[in-house]
């Protein structure tokens, strides 16, 4: 594997339009933390399968149009070589063209506003890279979730561009469930899987299984994360009684999953202690995805990827060993 | 009309009273980001002419007692000398005093709301500015975004203030327009000059030639670039389909005016690249102006200049060339 | 008192055991930032007399457990000791544990949910104070508001957890007295008492004195503060017309209490200049909770002491003396 790459890359520097197909890929690839072109075509391969299973192929299309709409802009505006090269400014991209298309209604006018939220996102990406470096804190996926809820509340305002899956607007009100349900085996394997395929806004084990298999050729402790925070995720949300659906269909466990890749392996050692940490943030990400799907409830608004964004934030900017990490104990 | 400013700065060295009535003039100027007195006396007219024709001449009252009450609170807090004569802590003032005055009903409560809201609009920009100094970005006009939402919501639970004009509580619906409205040329221009004037909280065509003039004396880019950018926004708001109301009376345009100055003239070096990069900003202001719209409606909130404060902040933090600007390409 | 305290050190020294209690007594005394073990037991005291008149003595014990988990996390993340022993990893698990147990149902779940939050007020310590650590603000309790905030929030979701004294959700709509009642001079002290034990989430006027016992033995002039505070806020919200039963229950004064121990005392050099300026924070906490009041109305969310950490943070952020403190004016 390791000399395909090799090959793949000394072909991509001599041909400009073969690096920038590989920009594109790593950027896929980057959505889960891999800096990997061959992560980036079976997850475009698991999004590929998930969009037509579904019924949406223009869903696709939409995050290719995001990946390069935003690297363009990232081009464009002269921004740092090295990220630019390892898919940094494109998977802000990637997440707001394949979200954008699955909220909205088609017609020209969605993709005119997926290029402009692509674009916007790499504005975003850096703006934010850039209030954070001094933090030592990464930018996530924060521009994409803040791009895509500011387009998507203002489709309510224009009358180009509607809803087509949007949630409906609503009062808080507390869940009661008719009766206790319990969940089987299979119901909590599909549950795990689906949380890995929901980070890409996909409801597909098929999926799932490419998306594990692009972070295996990358980073296994990557995989065997997504796999362990997905399961930790689901017995989590239904141990304190959430919505049987929502535990099954992946969407209270697709922002612990990236949770746990990010605490986990992505940035921290690697080890016990990390493990544990990286276990109480996925456990916290399951309480704050159940608190915003309840708070965006008057807004209409998905609450994408932003559990996973402020609480993996809390989780990493105590820094590596907090405070008095030069003095001995 | 350089030997004319010289001239009146000379007599302001002189007399202490003059001098206040400079800061205060040039706190009116920097709404739109002008440190010079003669723009504040035009935009002081345009004020006056804006409040006068609307029935309500206690608005341009409590814009001049916002900017006395904000500038004595920053001489008390011995604010930096320079931002002081500047008018840097006055422009908050001016436009917590006109929005105070615009959204709630006349009483003795509301000037007692005004100074207070002034007062604290210091305290905000001395705390806003100092935290952002190491980001190298700018308050904007924040404070006065920030204080007027907690001031406009607080009256809601204080029976000795009530609202006049404020929005009505609701949910979150899409807007569906009965049938297609075109909008004609004249349309198209007023909408263009109230995005202008709105910046003031005023709908008028007058005015906005009165702060076109303020601007000009001062700056000409900076006028130019406030046309320029009113005429994209008016265009991209119709063209996404927004309620023909608020594009023709200026109401999705104001904030995407002062992104056109911030971004196109004040923050960074002008030029074609500048240029394009602030019109994209203008074109995401109407998207985020849509979008604040419906998020505030459960708040029964207006969106003030939030949007151009969040698009301009995004569009700043990347710094004049991001990243690799000492390194060659 | 300074000897018995002295020799009480000389024990926790040689007992870990003791050690560990002082710093739980520390923790309580944090939350209206006392450094001292003695605030801490009639603090407790009073939290304890405030539960068991009010048929709720589970809340005293949640209060103990989340000192106890959040400092334990704070070890096991090896947290800087200076701050450790003075108990600023236990304050926000204190009034996590409080909150949660004051605000939802009763049963296993309840208990589990106390510890998950408490650990992770500590981690939310830590990243806060990190990230403030550059602009000089300290944490305040806005990790306890925020964790808090996503937990109540979340149980909206989770069959598991319920609300018992949750607000309803509704939308923002002007309070209208039916006529205007006036406060007399026992309401009006009771009023300020009761902000004082709403500190604690506590409505009692032994609590109150307690509370004020504990902050004297420590330091006078804190006392002294959170008096004048509640008196200042009281009087406030009264001549705003705020609903009597919130002002005279003390829930438009909790908030200012601690903003005038923050700005009057603990984070500023007392004087003449710092009180005037203490003095306008706890005026505009008083408006940023009834604002907070309205604005969580449509989430089912109380306030907390929000309105504190905003006003504290927008007080603070200017520097002791903001700007050419160097300068000679």
């Amino acid at each position: 594997m390791q000399s395909l790459l090799k090959d793949w890359d000394a072909r991509c520097s001599q041909t400009p339009a073969l690096r920038f197909v590989d920009i594109g890929l790593r950027g896929f690839g980057q959505v889960m933390f891999q800096d990997n072109p061959l992560t980036g075509i079976l997850f475009l391969a698991a999004i590929a399968w998930g969009s037509i299973v579904a019924g949406v192929p223009h869903v696709l299309l939409a995050g290719v149009l995001g990946v390069v709409a935003s690297t363009l802009t990232a081009i464009w505006l002269k921004a740092d070589k090295t990220a630019l090269m390892a898919g940094l400014y494109g998977y802000n991209g990637v997440l707001v063209g394949l979200a954008l298309a699955t909220f909205l209604a088609q017609g020209a006018a969605l993709w005119i506003y997926v290029v402009l939220g692509a674009a916007v996102s790499t504005v975003a990406t850096l703006g934010t890279a850039s209030a954070l470096k001094s933090f030592g804190a990464p930018a996530l996926t924060a521009p994409f979730v803040g791009v895509t809820w500011i387009m998507l509340l203002a489709t309510s305002g224009f009358a180009g561009l509607s809803g087509a899956a949007l949630p409906t607007a609503g009062l808080v009100a507390p869940f009661e469930p008719a009766a206790s349900v319990s969940v089987g085996l299979g119901a909590y394997l599909v549950g795990t899987l689906l949380s890995i395929s929901q980070v890409f806004l996909k409801a597909s084990v098929v999926s799932a299984l490419l998306f594990l298999g692009g972070l295996a050729v990358s980073s296994v402790p990557a995989a065997l994360s997504a796999l362990g925070g997905g399961m930790l995720a689901v017995a989590v949300a239904h141990a304190f009684g959430a919505e049987s659906d929502l535990v099954t269909q992946g969407l209270l466990g697709f922002s612990p999953v990236l949770t746990a890749i990010a605490l986990g392996v992505t940035f921290r050692k690697p080890g016990l202690k990390t493990t544990l940490y990286a276990a109480l943030g996925v456990i916290f990400t399951v309480v704050a995805q159940a608190a915003l799907n309840v708070a965006l409830r008057p807004f209409a608004l998905p609450a994408l990827t932003a559990p996973f964004v402020l609480v993996s934030w809390m989780f990493l900017l105590p820094g590596e060993e907090p405070a008095n990490s030069s003095k001995p104990e």
